[in-house]
């Protein structure tokens, strides 16, 4: 086995952290700034944390944009990023000046959400609205603090395309959901192949 | 759009939480109780949140032996997990009274830890050995206390099989891994033809 401390450098080509946590779900989060701007950016370090009620998370390594806007407005949307809106995606992780608008820069359509002000992402086949429950300032072991947060809500609201839905069910495998892998450039999709079954244990 | 509001119920067959969040990452974790008992269990709520130090964390549904073994020793180890280890990945989740040793029940082999006490799986190809940073109650977005805790750890040393190191890279597409979806039995198994690239805009 290859063995390294992360306190003093991997040693390796290239840092396989995210490499090996991974593919990992994006969190493609949609804010309105207090200025009315509306902003969207993907998050590579995201999840659902519990089932009741729904709550899910992203961690913004530092004080972006998205950061900002839930700080001060306690509200944001998630979108599922699907492989036909690959490209729109990526192009919302462009850095970009406060209040530039990334809907319209990668041509996609706000639409109005009915619990809070944020808006959702129109061309994504499921949003979530949600409510800040809480922001963790990331530390350390030894309590240093990092340059990082992890923005946590509460979902109040879902809205999920109608063909997504097979007899009341949602189909993970037939949604085509991309999946953000290590590297630079690395993505996964989803599809029907991928799937195999395990029965829990009793 | 198929709209509800969680706290209302979603008024489908099945609850499409977890489906629509994923395929994710598995969380396999190992501690030790201080009672000197290894355990071992996989968490579906878990991901990567920091990368400088690295840190990782899983989300506890209710008050489980990993999340006793972690706020009393400050300790867990997270291990890949794979195709190959996926029937006993699948093992070390049934319910079983605190003190059961997981590792014996899945047939596992428990490996020493180089710099925490914590016990890590010697079958799997990558083990983060972490410090717990912070332990989080999760609230709704009220404030109200949810029966969940999200444990927080830096990663402190990692072990890494060398044949999933190509040039020092470490490749996801390579390496077998699995991910948890929807439903009560449905994972994604992660292979080279999910693969596809786009490069960041400037």
């Amino acid at each position: 086995m290859y063995f390294y401390e992360p306190a003093h450098g991997h040693g390796l080509a290239h840092d396989p952290f995210n490499a090996i946590v991974g593919p990992r779900p994006i969190g493609w989060i949609s804010t309105l700034g207090t200025n009315g701007a509306p902003n969207l950016a993907p998050y590579s370090f995201f999840n659902a944390f519990n089932y009741k009620p729904p709550m899910i998370g992203f961690s913004s390594n530092g004080e972006k944009d998205t950061l900002r806007n839930a700080r001060q407005t306690g509200e944001f949307v998630w979108n599922l990023a699907t492989k036909t809106l690959a490209e729109q995606m990526n192009a919302t992780s462009a850095a970009v000046p406060y209040g530039t608008d990334e809907f319209a820069l990668a041509g996609l359509t706000p639409a109005v959400s009915q619990r809070i002000a944020a808006p959702r992402i129109a061309e994504s086949p499921v949003n979530f609205e949600c409510k800040v429950s809480d922001i963790v300032h990331l530390k350390g072991h030894r309590g240093e603090l990092a340059a990082a947060w992890l923005v946590i809500g509460e979902v109040v609201a879902v809205h999920i395309c109608e063909e997504l839905l097979n007899d009341g069910v949602f189909d993970t495998f037939h949604a085509d959901i991309i999946l953000r892998a290590g590297g630079p450039s690395a993505y996964a999709l989803i599809g029907p192949s991928t799937r195999f079954d395990m029965t829990r244990p009793a």
